[in-house]
């Protein structure tokens, strides 16, 4: 017995107690991966990860540590061994409230939630700070792909410029099916469903929802100031049609689902989410079907791209893991992870913002009258490809404002849709 | 004077004295960094990072910070007040010397040397761990891309199971050239060198040894043991010619010269440094001119892939310098970047080793009967192209060894080139 205790006591004092908060499928992956994977967590530690408590509301009896379950937030909160904590049950409330308990209780948290870190990260990142304790979010943004840490710490030296990237799985996956397979948005949305890409409601995902809130921590981390997602310009993919992936590929270009935020003067970003039409040779245009991929321009590092899987349970778990063993090896020390809060004034006005967009005009009756019009009313313009009744060009770069104005203008044929153009 | 010292002191006291070795295309591209993004800078540290020495044995005399420049190495070595030294010389000698007495006198150093980290890393990194200080090299491999961070960082909940890198930009310049612009080998790399992406002697990167060293340290990351260059089966692109460029183009394929590690058993890794035919849709075939990229296969993560510039003043420098932003951040703690040294049993035998290769066969006299002795040979081969006297098929999966064997005793065709093909 005595040396039971002895024994259990010695090992006590080489492991740091964590909790995960949520055992769907983010949760379940870190749990499956701290166990499997503990040999090498500790050698990268020096102590042993020990799950002391998972919080779920639901029961888990076949689980291999279905002992450790709890339904009540308090016995981790409450809990001075447990000093790091993963949130992963998504949702604001009340993944909120309970992540600001425990960082003024002095636990550092990490969490795979992006709508928590877009709408809560400046305050939440202050109480870490004010605490001495730390707020990661790797997983917040692409998934297993590493980029929060990329870009707070081996871009350190760098102003970034831009960022653009294909933030969300569900809507590549539906674009790339559009453009390989020749499929409709309703057809390869249905098809994203049955493979479980997307969702029963996809509306997060295909409005750009999701996607704003990635960039819009993407560009908070990258400019030191938080950015709101209420506050971007967001369209979705639903109205891009078969007509539009043929013009597009008249162009040798692709279109591709992308948040972009990019300082056009000092302290002032244009940033959207939107499909853009991407030149066939980029690189961001050859990212297919589920997969993400993030491009950032600094001043010294000029472009580079992180690409990976942005979903899923194992590549998003692992990404939460990492950052729990990051908060183990740092529980006396802060990482510099920050940023201000703001009332969005670094944002520019997005109508005032200037962009090269492609046009798709239909009822044309009279096709020389209507070349006439655009001619008239846009001065330079490129005909991509036209048909009987109906043409795809490309104008002159303008403010979205002069653009909207000029298109609503047109008497001669009738624009039904149009897509920036990528500089990239 | 009293308020002047105290100003001075109080100054003196938010600043870490870092040291540069080398002022040349990295050292003084760190050097500009570091004086033009001090803002930002001290926004990650909390500190000011100031250059107290840069050592160099020409004279910089128009350098806003000539004042600063020493002959001396003991200048760096025996100021205790310089914490960090960045060693960009290059060369293996006295780059090592110098680096091996820094560590020992318990300063911090990071390096953008892969020479110098491929031939003695486990030793620097056993002396940084020993006297608790830190040895990083983000900028030894991958230039401004951040590889090396987040391998050991990133996916450290993750069992690596292969690397494939293109690791070279010179050679993939080169290769590009061939396969977009259909110039010869020769051809590309004279142009290359013209615009300033291959240097006079261009032996290191077209014969592989550059790509060795960087595959080398990535494998020795991932895989914790220490993995020397000489024991790696390391081949240029010399041998590359336009036919090859033909035959893989009617492979829908492209040629890149890749470095490539694998676990291929527990405990086992096949490295190499090759041309390699990849598809057309993967991501590396889509890495083109001067760029570099990595692709890690993670347990947990899938593919993930960074890429950017490899090489250059200011992205590598940019690397160098979120080392020293780093180091400072951590000069009480050490970052646990480490591997253990080896006799290199983990490398499995190259020869013995399978793959699918591509050759072509030439001085062909009888197609039918150079046909019907690759069929008694080889079995199952499929026919790329052919032409009168000649023609490039694709051999069954065999080993190394096998292949050539078998080759070597052709009599109706003579194979003139053999390249591996990736199953990427």
């Amino acid at each position: 017995m005595i040396k039971n205790t002895t024994g259990r006591k010695a090992m006590a004092n080489k492991m740091i107690d964590v909790a995960i908060m949520g055992h769907g499928v983010v949760g379940s992956g870190a749990a499956k991966i701290m166990l499997t994977h503990k040999k090498k967590l500790f050698s990268a530690i020096g102590e042993e990860i020990h799950i002391k408590k998972i919080l779920d509301l639901r029961e888990f009896p076949d689980s291999p540590i279905a002992d450790r379950f709890t339904k009540d937030f308090n016995d981790i909160l409450n809990d001075v061994e447990i000093r790091v904590v993963a949130e992963v049950m998504g949702g604001l409330h009340p993944a909120y409230e309970f992540v600001k308990s425990l960082l003024l209780a002095g636990k550092s948290v990490v969490t795979s939630n992006k709508e928590l870190v877009a709408a809560k990260g400046a305050e939440l990142l202050q109480i870490a700070k004010a605490n001495n304790v730390n707020f990661l979010f790797e997983a917040s943004v692409g998934g297993g792909i590493p980029i929060v840490r990329p870009m707070s710490q081996c871009l350190v030296a760098n102003n970034v410029k831009e960022i653009t990237g294909i933030l969300n799985g569900t809507t590549n996956f539906v674009l790339t099916k559009m453009f390989k397979d020749g499929m409709s948005f309703d057809e390869a949305l249905k098809l994203a469903q049955e493979l479980g890409f997307a969702e029963r409601n996809p509306e997060a995902d295909v409005e750009g929802h999701d996607a704003c809130r990635k960039i819009c921590i993407l560009a908070s981390l990258a400019f030191g100031k938080h950015i709101y997602p209420d506050n971007i310009h967001t369209e979705g993919i639903t109205h891009i049609t078969e007509e539009d992936v043929k013009y597009a590929e008249e162009m040798g270009c692709v279109i591709k689902f992308v948040g972009d935020a990019k300082v056009i003067e000092p302290g002032k970003m244009n940033i959207f989410v939107a499909p853009m039409i991407l030149r066939n040779d980029s690189m961001l245009a050859n990212v297919n079907y589920e997969f993400n991929a993030i491009m950032v321009r600094g001043d010294c590092t000029d472009d580079v791209m992180f690409y990976g899987k942005g979903a899923g349970s194992l590549p998003t778990a692992s990404a939460v893991v990492a950052d729990i063993v990051d908060c183990c090896k740092h529980l006396k020390a802060r990482k510099f992870i920050f940023w201000a809060d703001s009332n969005n004034e670094t944002v520019f006005p997005y109508n005032e913002s200037k962009a090269v967009f492609y046009v798709r005009l239909t009822e044309i009756g009279d096709i020389a009258a209507a070349k006439a019009e655009l001619g008239e009313k846009f001065g330079g313009y490129e005909i991509i490809g036209e048909a009987s009744d109906e043409m795809g060009v490309k104008l002159p770069e303008l403010s979205v404002d002069e653009v909207e104005e000029k298109l609503s203008s047109l008497t001669a044929s009738k624009p039904v849709n149009k897509i920036r153009i990528s500089d990239l």
